[in-house]
C-alpha cells in the first residue's frame, strides 16, 4: 500500500470526504453516511476506515499500515473538533459508536459498540452533564457488555446473568426499575466478569477502547458465521470491510433536547402525511421502553418550530433523494438536530400500493419502478377481509395460513350440515381433514379449519381455489366426531359455537369477530392497468363453475386455464348418476348413465363459455381415480344405497375394487378415458355442443379440450380421436360449426421428456405442475408433509416445492420439454396450470422460459399480473 | 422404363434369372426363390414380376408398361414348359399360386392366392387326374373364396358363412367330413355369393384370374393396413411390391406321390438326426387334419429310397447354406421332389443351445453366431424344473407366468403355515396376494399361487428373486379365508389337497405331477464361458442373505448390485426390535433398539462380504415406508402386543400415524435416514464393522454403501457425512481401516435431472429403474395391473416397461443423467439394480448406454450375461 493511499474518510459539519457511489471502499453504511452529511443532512460526525485498511490487514498478518495509528489520531483530533466534545473529557466527553459495514450487507458479522470512550472518571462527567447519573451508569454498563462480547469475547451471558441477579435481588422485573445505584454496582461486578474472562482489567483508555473495537471489526469479517454466509451467498472473501467511527449524540440534554421516529408518510394507510412521535429530554431507548408516552410529531412545530422545520424539510429531501418513504429517527441535542437513521420505511399492502402510485403521479418514480415496488404476494392481502385491527381477540389455536381472509361463524363437524345450514347462516366446517365428498359443505361455509394436512392438503387447495379463508392442519385442536365438539388447550368447543379463523395468519379465535372487507382501491385499479401494460405472459384462471369464471373476470382474468370437469360431478344431484356409471358393468349401461351426466356437463360448459365472453376455456378431461366418487366405508355404502337404489353390496365391491395402493399414480387422468372412451366421448360432445348453441347466439366461443396425464403420445392419439369423432358428431347434429383445439396436460415426467413427439400431435401444452413435481420430485402431496418440515429445517431444499416451482429440478424438465415442443411445432401454446400458476416467483420463471400464459385460482390473478409485469422490467435490467 | 428394361425373372429347373441379393428388385420371398432353384434345389417353377413394375403402375396411373401382358404370356409358356402341364388344361391343369413379396416382409399386404387357374372344366380334370373328387372340388371352392376375397373385395364371411350352413345341414362339425358332393354344392352357392358380391359372374379364363390376382397384389401395397404399417415402421412407399407366381405341386397323385415335413436336426432334444413325417398320397393338409396317422420320415428310405437320399442331401445343403438348422416341408409329385418351403427350425431352449454350441464345433458358424442363435430369455427354461411333459395334467386354472419353474406341494393359505409346515413337507402357498409379512413363508413354500397381482406384485418380483415358482394373478380362483378353501370353476379346493404350479406357463394343475430337475448341460456352460469372453459388461446380484449370494456366485455373478437391507428385517426374531424402533417416541429409545439389531446386521453383512470372495457388495440403506413393518388391521395389532409386549394401542396408532395416501412417494428411502440419521448411522457402521472384521481374518471385502431415493443432492450429502461417521468410528473401534464407497440410487426423476450436483458427491450411481420407471410414467406398479393390460392390446406400448425398460422415455432420462454424471466424473461407475437389469433388451440398452454393470436377479444372471454378450456382438456389427 502506497503511503500516499486515503486510508480515513471523513464525514460531519454538512461535508464529507467520500460520497454514496464508494461503497466498495467505504461500505454501504459509511457510504451512506458520507452521501448524507456532504448533502447536509446532519448526522453525527465520524470517519470510516477504508476496506482497503481491512485487506492490508489480512495481506500483512494481521498487521495494519505503518503509521496509521498516526492518521487515525489525526481523524480523531478532527472528530472531536467537529463534535464540539473531547475523547476521554472527565467533564463531557465525546462518545463514539463503532461499527462494521462491507459493501454488501451481512449478517453474522461484528454487532455494534456503542458509548465507546466511557471510562470510570468519564462516566461521573457524563452524569453531570446530562444531569442523569442513570443513562450515564446504564451506558456504561451497556458499554462494557458490548465490548466484552465483541473485543474479548466474554460471553454475553454471564452479564446477562449477573443483570437477573441484579433484578431478582432488588425484586424488580423490568431493567428500567433499576435506579442508578443499581447500574454502578452492575457496573462493578461487570468489571469483575470482564477480568474473569478476558484475564485482563476492563480497559480505561479511550484510544485502547478504540483500537480493540477497530481490530474486533477487522477479526469478524474472517468469523465461521459470516464466512459461511459469503460462502451461501457468493460473495468474495476478499472485498473485506470498513470500520465506522461516529460521534454519539443525547437527547435527553434538557428541554432543548429530545429523541424521536417517524415516517415521511403514513406505513398503515399510504396518506402523504407527516408521521411519528417524540419526547423530549429523552433517549431513544425511553420510547421503546413506554414508561412516557410520546408525542405526536406535530406538536414538535409548537416545541420547537425551527428544529420541526428543519426535520421536514431534511426527510422531505431524504424521500426525494431515495425515492422512497423513509423511516427515519432522529435526536436533538441542545436544539442541535441529528439524523441518526433513515431507511425505506415497512408499509402494509395498502399503503404500498398508494404509495407506489402517487409516487408516479408526482414523477417521482417511473411505472416501472412503482411495479417493483409491490411484492406480488403481499397483494392477497388486499383482495381478502381482514380481522378489524381495532378488535380485541382470544386466540385459541393456531394452524397453517392456507387460505387467506378472515371469516365468522358458527362451528358444523360435517359436510352435510354444512351444506344444508350454509345458506342461511354463518357457519364454519372444522373438519380433521376434508375430501372431494365436502365439497358441497365447503362452498356453503363461511370457511374451513382442519385439524390435519399441510399447506397443499385438499382443504387448502380447494379453499384457494375458492378464495375461501381457510387454516389447515391445526394439529392442537381434537376432533371428537361423536361428540360433535373439538377440544383445545383443555377448552372444549361444541357445535354451534362461535369461532373466526384468520386465514392470512393461521389464527383461530374465539367468539365471533368484527372483519373488515377487501376494498380495491383505484390505485389499486390503477396498478393493475399499468401491469397489464407491460407485461407479455397471459394470465387465466383456474375455474370450474360460471360463480368462479365471474370474479376471474373481475380479477382480470384473460380465459380459463382450467376447469376441472370433475368437480362438476361431486354436485347432489349427479352424483348418483356418477356412481351409476361406475358401477355399469357393460358399455350399454355406462352410455345410459353417461347420457344422464351429459345434459348437466353441456349447461355447465355453456355457463362458462358464456360468461367467458370469446376468451379460451380450456377443459380438462375427467382426471381423478374412479373410487373418489364411491362411499368410503361400508356403512356409508349402506347408506348411498338406500338413496340411489343401487344394492349396497354392488356399491361396497366396486368401491373395494377400485381401491389403489398409490392412487396418484393409478387408474386416472387419460387412462380412465383409454379405458372408457365414451367418457371422453360424451365429455366432448357436450364440450361442443355447449359451444355450437352458443355460436348460433352469435356468442364468440373458444373451446380447447385437454386430456391429462399424457405419458405416451399413443395416449394422446387415442383421445383426440374420440374427441374429434365426438365434436363432428355433435356439430353435424347442431348444424353449426366451431373452432376448436386439442391439448395436453404435460404433467409426467414421461410426458416432458417425449414433447417432441407429444408435440406432433397436441394444438398446446398446459404443464400441471402440481403432479409433475409430485412425480418428478416423487413427494405425494399428502404424504410429505411428514418430512418437508424437516428438509425445510435441514435446508435440503428452500421453499416447500409444492408452492414455489422447484427451478433446478422441475424447471429444468420443464424447459428440456418446452425445447422439445417447440422444435417441432415453433408457436406451440404452453401454459401452466398448477398451484403455482399463483406464485410470483414461479409466474417469473414461466415468463423466462417462453410460456404463453399462466393459470391460477381467481384469488391470485392480481399476485401472477403483477409478477408477470416485474418479470419483464427485470429481465429488462438484466439485459442492460 | 426403357424397353430394354427386364419385367419378369424366371427361376425353376435348377435355373434361375436373378439370385438370393436380388431383394430390392425381386422382394425377399422372390430372391430366396430365385436362390434355391439355381443352387440346385428343386422347387416348383415360376416367376417372379418385379417391383420395378409396381413403381411403374404407380407412376403412370395404375397401368402397366407396354407390351407386359405379351412378355407375362411368354413367362407362362416357359412355366408351362418347365412344369409340364398347361394352364387352363382340362385333363391335368397348371395351377399357379400368386403371392406378393416386398423387400421387407409385411403384414398387411395381399394374402396368398392358391390354386389359380381352376375352373369349371378344369375342376374336372383335376379330379380325375388326381383320382380325388373331393380334394379338387375342395380345392376350386377354396380357391374361389381366396380370389372373390382377395381381388374383389367379396366378405370374406360370407363364403364362411355359406361352409357353415353346409355343415349344419349335414349335422357336421368339422370340413373334412364334407364330401365331395358338399364341395360340389359349395361351389354352386360360392358362385351366387360373388356374383352378389363382385356383380360379375366368377372368371372362367386361367388368364383373367392371373391378370386379377397380379392386379390386387399391386393394389394391396397401398391399401390402408400397409401404409400403416410402412408409416409406424418407417418404411419408404416406392420401395414397392414384386409379385411371385409359381406352379403348384401335388402330393396326392398316387403311391409314388406324398408330403412331409421334417428338421435337419431334432428341434426338441437338439440330437443331430434327420427328424420329421410323411404320408405316401397325400396333402399336405392331411397331415395336419390328423385323419391318418403320419409315418417317420425313416421309413421314406425304404418306401422312396432315392428321393429319400435327395431329400437328405438336399436339407444337408440348405443346413450349410443357411447355416442353421431347417425346418422344411416338401412334396412328392409322381416321384418328383419338391421342396415348398425351408426355414429356421423353432427349437426348445436346451436344443438351440446344443445347436450353437455344436454348429461351432462343426466349424459351420461362428462362436459370436452361435451367441446370437440363443434367445436369452428361452435360457430362463434351463434353469427352472419343468412338469414332466409326458405327464397327464388336468389344468383347473391359469394365471400370469410369474416366475417360471413348476412346483408340487399341498395347498396351504397362510404365510405362517407355510413357514411352519414348509421345511418337512412340500407346500404352495395361496394367498389373494403377499405382502412383506409374508417373506418366511414364502422362503419356506415350493412355490407361490396369488389370486391378485400383476408380473411384477410383490409375489412375482420375491418370488423371481428367490428363483420360486410364481402363478400371479389368477384372478378365476376364489379363495375363503375363513374356511381355508379355493374354489374355481365350481370345484373347491381344501387346504392340504395337493396342487401343482407352472410358473413358466402360468398354469395351475390338480393334484401330485411329475417334474423334471433343471439340468445345466455341459453346452450351455460352454456357450456362457463364450459368452464372458466377448462381454464388456460387469454382471452382479441383487441378493440379501448368505443363501442368495451363494446361488448368485453359482450362476456367474461378479458382485452383488443390490443387497435389500430391509429384508432382514422381517425375520422372526428381529422384527420386535424393528417395531419397538419404529414406536420408539424419542431418539434415546430409538437407538436402544437399533442396537439390537446391529448385531443382526452385522452378522449378515459378514456372510454377505464372505460369500461374495473380493467382489463388490452394495448395500442398500432402510428403503420401504416404516409402516411396513407395523400391524395391517387393529387384531393384528393385539396379537403382535401380546408376543412383543408393546401396547396394542400404540402399535395400531403408530401403524396409522403412519398410514399414507400414496407410500409409494411417501416417508421412505434416505427420507427415513434424514429423519432418523440414527437408523443410517447403526447401518453404515454394521457394514463397516462387519468389514473391518472380515479384513482382520485377511479377507478381501468390497463394501458399497448406497443411499435410495436422493432427489436432491442435499439429501446425498446429508446421508453420506452420517455414513462417514459412523465408517469412521467403526474402524477406529476395530482398529482396521477398509476401503468403501458411498454412491446413490438415481431412481427419482429429480435425481437424474440434476445427476451433475449428484454426481459431486455420489461415488458410484445406480438406477433403480422399478422407481424410475414408476415416477418417469407416473404408474403405480401395484395398481398399473388394472389398464396395462388395455394399453397392450392398444399398442399404446409394446411392452410392459415393468419387465423392458421404456427406452424412449425412461432410457432418455437415463442417458441424460448418465451425460451430466459424467460430465462431473469421468470414470463414475455407473449399474442398474431393477428388475429389468434381468431383461435382455434392456440389458442391451445398458451396453449401449456405457454402463459399467447390470444387477439381476440370480436366476437371471445367465441371461443378462448372454445379452450383455449379445450387445457387444450387434454393436460390432452395427458399426460395419
Amino acid at each position: 500500500m502506497a503511503s500516499k493511499t486515503k486510508y480515513i474518510y471523513f464525514f460531519g459539519g454538512g461535508k464529507a470526504d467520500g460520497n454514496g457511489k464508494m461503497k466498495d471502499l467505504l461500505g454501504g453504511k459509511g457510504a451512506g453516511l458520507a452521501e448524507m452529511s456532504s448533502s447536509g443532512v446532519p448526522v453525527p460526525p465520524g470517519f470510516t476506515i477504508t476496506t482497503d485498511v481491512c485487506r492490508y490487514y489480512y495481506a500483512n498478518g494481521k498487521k495494519l499500515p505503518k503509521d496509521f495509528e498516526k492518521v487515525m489520531k489525526e481523524y480523531m483530533e478532527k472528530l472531536e473538533k467537529t463534535a464540539g466534545k473531547k475523547f476521554g473529557d472527565k467533564n463531557f466527553p465525546l462518545l463514539v459508536s463503532v461499527r462494521s459495514g462491507a459493501k454488501i450487507s451481512m449478517p453474522g458479522m461484528m454487532d455494534t459498540i456503542l458509548n465507546l470512550g466511557l471510562n470510570d472518571e468519564c462516566v461521573e462527567g457524563l452524569a453531570k452533564a446530562t444531569g442523569n447519573p442513570r443513562f450515564a451508569w446504564d451506558a456504561y454498563r451497556r458499554f462494557m457488555q458490548m465490548f466484552g462480547d465483541v473485543v474479548y469475547e466474554v460471553p454475553k451471558s454471564k452479564f446477562e446473568h449477573a443483570l437477573g441477579e441484579m433484578k431478582q435481588k432488588k425484586g424488580v422485573e423490568k431493567d428500567t426499575d433499576l435506579n442508578a445505584d443499581d447500574m454502578k454496582k452492575l457496573v462493578s461486578r461487570f468489571k469483575e466478569i470482564f477480568k474473569e474472562g478476558a484475564g485482563i482489567e476492563f480497559p480505561q483508555s479511550p484510544w485502547d477502547q478504540l483500537v480493540g473495537a477497530r481490530n474486533a471489526v477487522f477479526r469478524s469479517w474472517m468469523n465461521e458465521r459470516a464466512i459461511t454466509y459469503r460462502k451461501l451467498n457468493k460473495i468474495a472473501d476478499d472485498l473485506g470491510t470498513a470500520v465506522n467511527v461516529q460521534a454519539m449524540v443525547f437527547g435527553n440534554m434538557g428541554d432543548d433536547s429530545g429523541t424521536g421516529v417517524g415516517f415521511t408518510r403514513n406505513p398503515s394507510t399510504g396518506q402523504k402525511e407527516f408521521y411519528g412521535e417524540y419526547l423530549t429530554n429523552a433517549q431513544g431507548e425511553d420510547v421503546v421502553a413506554g414508561i412516557r408516552t410520546p408525542k405526536p410529531i406535530k406538536e414538535l412545530e409548537n416545541e420547537m418550530p425551527a428544529v420541526y422545520k428543519q426535520l421536514r424539510d431534511i426527510t422531505t429531501r431524504l424521500e426525494k433523494h431515495y425515492r422512497d418513504v423513509q423511516d427515519f429517527e432522529f435526536t436533538i441535542e441542545k436544539g442541535h438536530l441529528y439524523m441518526l437513521q433513515t431507511r425505506n420505511g415497512k408499509r402494509t399492502a395498502a399503503a404500498a400500493v398508494r404509495f407506489a402510485v402517487e409516487m408516479v403521479k408526482e414523477k417521482l418514480i417511473s411505472k416501472e419502478e412503482a411495479l417493483m415496488r409491490i411484492d406480488p404476494e403481499q397483494i392477497n392481502q388486499l383482495l381478502h377481509p381482514i380481522i378489524d385491527p381495532s378488535a380485541k381477540i382470544k386466540v385459541i389455536a393456531k394452524g397453517l395460513p392456507a387460505s387467506p381472509g378472515a371469516a365468522t361463524g358458527k362451528v358444523v363437524f360435517t359436510a352435510e350440515v354444512a351444506a344444508r345450514r350454509g345458506a342461511n347462516e354463518a357457519v364454519i366446517l372444522v373438519r380433521a381433514e376434508t375430501n372431494p365428498d365436502d365439497i358441497a359443505g365447503m362452498v356453503a361455509a363461511k370457511g374451513i379449519l382442519t385439524a390435519r394436512g399441510g399447506m397443499t392438503s385438499h382443504a387448502a387447495v380447494v379453499a384457494r381455489g375458492m378464495g375461501k379463508p381457510c387454516v389447515a392442519g391445526c394439529e392442537t385442536i381434537r376432533i371428537d366426531e361423536e361428540k360433535n365438539t373439538f377440544g383445545v388447550n383443555g377448552s372444549t368447543y361444541k357445535e354451534n359455537d362461535w369461532i373466526t379463523i384468520d386465514g392470512a395468519t393461521g389464527r383461530v379465535i374465539e367468539g365471533k369477530v368484527p372483519t373488515k372487507e377487501a376494498e380495491l382501491s383505484g390505485e389499486f385499479a390503477e396498478l393493475m392497468k399499468w401491469a397489464d401494460a407491460i407485461r407479455t405472459l397471459k394470465v387465466r384462471a383456474n375455474a370450474d363453475i360460471p360463480r368462479d369464471a365471474i370474479q376471474a373476470m373481475e380479477f382480470g382474468a384473460e380465459g380459463i386455464g382450467l376447469c376441472r370437469t370433475e368437480h362438476m360431478f361431486f354436485a347432489k344431484e349427479r352424483l348418483p348418476f356418477m356412481q351409476e356409471m361406475i358401477v355399469a358393468e357393460d358399455e350399454a349401461s355406462r352410455r345410459k348413465a353417461l347420457d344422464k351426466l351429459f345434459e348437466f356437463q353441456k349447461e355447465d360448459f355453456k355457463g362458462l363459455l358464456k360468461e367467458m365472453k370469446g376468451y379460451p376455456v380450456t377443459i380438462r378431461t375427467l382426471d381423478p381415480p374412479l373410487h373418489e366418487f364411491l362411499p368410503k366405508t361400508e356403512e356409508d355404502a349402506k347408506e348411498l344405497s338406500e338413496k340411489i337404489g343401487i344394492p349396497a353390496e354392488k356399491l361396497w365391491e366396486k368401491s373395494n375394487d377400485l381401491h389403489e395402493m398409490n392412487p396418484m399414480l393409478g387408474h386416472r387422468g387419460c387412462r380412465l378415458g383409454i379405458t372408457f372412451p365414451e367418457i371422453t366421448e360424451m365429455q366432448a360432445r357436450a364440450i361442443i355442443t355447449a359451444a355450437c348453441e352458443l355460436a348460433k347466439e352469435k356468442i364468440k366461443v373458444i373451446p380447447e379440450i385437454m386430456i391429462p396425464l399424457v405419458g405416451f403420445v399413443a395416449e394422446l392419439e387415442d383421445q383426440k380421436a374420440v374427441v374429434v369423432k365426438a365434436a363432428e358428431e355433435a356439430m353435424k347434429a347442431t348444424g353449426v360449426k366451431v373452432n376448436y383445439t386439442v391439448g395436453t396436460m404435460i404433467e409426467v415426467p414421461r410426458g416432458a421428456l417425449t414433447a417432441d413427439q407429444v408435440a406432433n400431435v397436441a394444438d398446446f401444452f398446459s404443464f400441471g405442475t402440481n403432479d409433475l413435481t409430485q412425480m418428478t420430485l416423487g413427494f405425494s402431496r399428502d404424504d410429505a408433509g411428514k418430512f418437508i418440515k424437516i428438509y425445510l429445517d435441514k435446508k435440503i431444499f428452500k421453499d416447500d416445492p409444492f408452492q414455489t416451482l422447484d427451478q433446478t429440478g422441475v424447471g429444468e424438465l420443464i424447459k428440456f420439454a418446452i425445447g422439445k415442443g417447440r422444435s417441432v411445432k415453433k408457436q406451440l401454446k404452453i401454459g401452466i396450470c398448477g398451484e403455482h400458476g399463483g406464485d410470483p416467483e414461479s409466474v417469473k420463471f414461466c415468463h423466462r422460459a417462453g410460456f404463453s400464459y399462466v393459470s391460477a385460482s381467481p384469488f391470485r390473478i392480481p399476485i401472477a399480473r403483477l409478477a408477470a409485469a416485474q418479470a419483464v422490467i427485470e429481465g429488462k435490467s438484466k439485459k442492460k
